[in-house]
């Protein structure tokens, strides 16, 4: 199944788990917007290593090998007092945002939403959470590191003294109605605050689905050019993001709102302005053969199969996705001749569940950037948007 | 043995193995040739996991953390639609070279020979291969992101929007006749075409056993200095490859041709020149204790033994290679002074198999390279070649 | 338990161990001494794979997650000849330091002591080892790539040609003697020498328990500023280190010195100075619970558990250390405002082992520097030392 290849010790109270993603894509851009670069890439390749001692300790262990460089995702120890209180240290998901705290192979889409690159990623710190009232209602609240907006903690330590606050709230208000068509109905808030001093308080841009970017910091070098590396964070950062999904029989549904104000410096001896971006996502699906869609995947009723003939399951995916950036920060801490001040993007797409360790997946998506009036584009995902087919063979389990 | 650990659902279905390649080399120089650093090396070090999943689906994963830096060699999902027709897509050797085909584990010498400098080695993209005739007959095809010669996929995505494509049979005549001397013959032949717009199309250079370089290309700066950071590939390149191997009893033959065509331009605005370099080489082994030669490595009779006395089997590996780079190349692609245009190679070994899983082995190569004529040689390499003694202590499984 | 999982042969001969280290640590600078940055770290997460074949074959393969960038730390194959003769080839620790050589799941304290900074860690090469008379003897002879003070081999090759030798002997003289309080006495000594001729001979830095440094070589850059890139090792470079342990009942201690003779060369031209730094360090613990204190770590006889409310074991554990840096490499090697010439280092810690897997710690760490009189300190670690708090969540396995 998924939950991958277990060794136990005899009496069960020690068990480590191998796990794995691997997600091989492709990317093929229109010419009707900017060209990326058409490629093969291998987007994930992840080993999991999930371990659980005496029954109340847990550790997860996940690196990355795919992508532009080796990274370490999560590495966590975990201490289970009570179904209500649970510890974890170490790096993990910041419990943030809904869609970034989905299993990295059951999303929707291909790539995410504007949303994660507003919500952050993984961090490093210490969290209490739980359930309480049969899973009902779900907690976390935690001390990190801090990171920029879509960003993860770097070289596995702080950039500056500061720390985030992280909370999160998500309620299953009607899951003991198991036969309520309200069953499959989660809502929640996340919020964090903290503060940032250096720029990897900053976005590293935000980026297209098709992973160009649209939007980036840059300010006056003293020569009238723009400047990536100057601007800085230095202050206060918080964000708040209203969050929910309903799952009934093949139907799907996940949307999320994040707002997030930050204070950035154009330069060194200048003054921080307040910043706040935003986005907000709806995704939806429809499992075509009939299965129940879920936050945690499909699981197909007859797996492909040449022998029996049997195909799989197959799901039809849509999302909708809008992010606005502060109208304060052009000209003086972006460039409005190459950064977007909205954009609004849509895709659609078909998964195909051969089983569940193995799904693929081919999508449309299409972003149009919105410029600030204030200079006239001249960068080519600002003036032209893009338009791209993304395609995914993953295997997980 | 050397097929890994393995773990298994109940019904066998579902399987995944654990693998693993060690090699600890050293590197002595002798002062009739270049001197390179005498060294020990952590040549390999790889953790291999592969997996099966309702006994169609295949995935593969192969970090690597030997070397100068992590790299991630395999990372492929399979589907076996039947013997004939299988699919893989995700990062793997590229379908070419009948040496670089071969296991890491089980090539007869240390390093080598010049034909890998030529022939592209892993690559992205997908595949679709399979065997006919009872295995008689092996072929795959496939569209990748294309590498220049002897290189791999960097970073995981492509350089340029340009795929190439692979395509290569392979046949073993004779496999149906059992006791026949002509069994292991296997005999094919494997050609690459596409188009390379970037630096990633050249070679990283050409090098000896010893991995000293020994060809590169290099452009003039325009002070008359040789900068290789200026030539770049820019059009189409192809490669062909005749391959053949022919094992009986203790005795194995692997030779094979490659002829590569490139383009080459050697600055920026200047126009791009065809340069065609080949190369060629010989192996032979001939297992001493008496065991089945093979390109799947030997398995001892009689793995060595305190106990019982016993010593495991020895094999002598010779090979002589050939690598012979376009004249055209000087002066305008590549420095008369410092880059070969031609070199021979030659090679003799003694493997040590423990056990199949432990291997020792001691080389020497020397390597004669030719200049062009066109400059008084200054590098040491080209001017006195290289002797070199490798060892390695392996460990696989 | 804290042996990981294994996979095994039917007949036991061949096993695959698979292990982990995680530590999630965090620190805190009191304001008393220098600031460094207040953090969450991810300090080491390691998988590790071990694995014998056949009885006598052995393999070791640690990569190192954690940290600011993925190392290997161990890749070693080994043949068990006999109790007295194990034949190691790859990478590991070298045989020098007590304390490094010790697991790093076991260290007493959160961060090594001053002799660290000097003791070599890992290095590639091959070793001849093994115990005598039961166990009452073990000794390890091996050549070695070499490396500089502290540091581990780069790069998985040598930086020169030059190799060093190593040697040491441990003895438990009264071993045999069971009931006897010597039993757990164990004495010995170790040296190194060999020739280095490059930077990577040169510590990369002494540092504190906060990790910030304390003392670096640096030289004139010819305008009078000093420059951590100028000087590089040239020759001949020799460590001793006597080294003892103790443990009796839920007491322990560890003791050792040691001095490395160092050639350092000021400035490319300029002769290489003959310098000698020294450094010691005392480690003593307590378990308060009554458990056996030990090299390899306390087992707690009840292991934390909500349920049957047992708290697992505490244990108090204090160090004292100091490093000596020869006063002349003042002025001409080191810069006298910002490298301190001598330090003084204390900590007191209090380490929970909730189950051998699961220990977490806090420390208390202070380092008093001294500077060389030649001129008034300016380096905030120089000037004002560094006080810090330092806790960890680890999980082994």
């Amino acid at each position: 199944d998924d939950k991958g290849f277990t060794l136990a010790s005899a009496d069960d109270s020690n068990r480590l788990r191998l796990r794995g993603l691997m997600q091989a894509d492709s990317r093929w851009y229109g010419d009707g917007g900017a060209k990326g670069r058409d490629s093969f890439v291998l987007r994930r390749a992840r080993v999991m290593l999930e371990g659980q001692f005496s029954n109340i300790f847990r550790f997860q262990f996940v690196p990355e090998y795919g992508g532009s460089s080796f990274t370490l995702m999560d590495a966590n120890v975990a201490i289970d007092f009570a179904p209500s209180a649970q510890l974890k240290i170490g790096k993990f998901k910041a419990p943030f945002g809904l869609a970034r705290l989905q299993s990295d192979a059951w999303a929707a889409l291909t790539e995410p939403s504007f949303i994660a690159q507003i919500a952050p990623s993984r961090d490093i710190g210490v969290q209490l959470g739980g359930s309480f009232f049969g899973g009902a209602l779900d907690y976390q609240v935690g001390v990190f590191n801090g990171v920029g907006d879509g960003r993860s903690n770097q070289d596995n330590t702080d950039s500056d003294d500061d720390k985030d606050v992280y909370a999160r709230i998500f309620a299953h208000p009607f899951k003991s109605l198991k036969d309520s068509p309200l069953a499959g109905l989660g809502i929640g808030i996340a919020g964090s605050h903290g503060r940032q001093n250096t720029r990897q308080g900053l976005t590293a841009g935000y980026r297209t689905s098709g992973q160009q970017t649209l939007f980036t910091y840059a300010s006056d070098n003293g020569a009238g050019n723009y400047d990536t590396s100057l601007p800085t964070h230095t202050g206060e950062i918080w964000r708040i993001s209203p969050q929910a999904y309903y799952y009934y029989g093949p139907f799907g549904l996940l949307a999320e709102y994040v707002t997030s104000t930050t204070h950035v410096r154009p330069n060194a001896g200048q003054d921080a302005m307040r910043i706040t971006n935003k986005a907000w996502q709806v995704t939806s699906g429809w499992v075509l053969t009939g299965e129940n869609a879920s936050y945690d995947g499909v699981t197909p009723a007859r797996p492909f199969s040449v022998e029996r003939g049997t195909w799989g399951a197959f799901e039809l995916v849509a999302r909708y996705d809008h992010i606005d950036v502060d109208n304060d920060v052009f000209p003086i801490l972006a460039n409005p001749a190459e950064s977007a001040t909205e954009a609004a993007s849509w895709g659609v797409g078909l998964n195909w569940y051969l089983t569940r360790a193995v799904r693929f997946s081919v999508d449309y998506n299409q972003t149009d950037p919105k410029d600030s009036g204030l200079a006239a584009p001249t960068g080519t995902v600002l003036k032209k948007g893009e338009k791209v087919i993304l395609t995914r063979a993953q295997i997980t389990f």
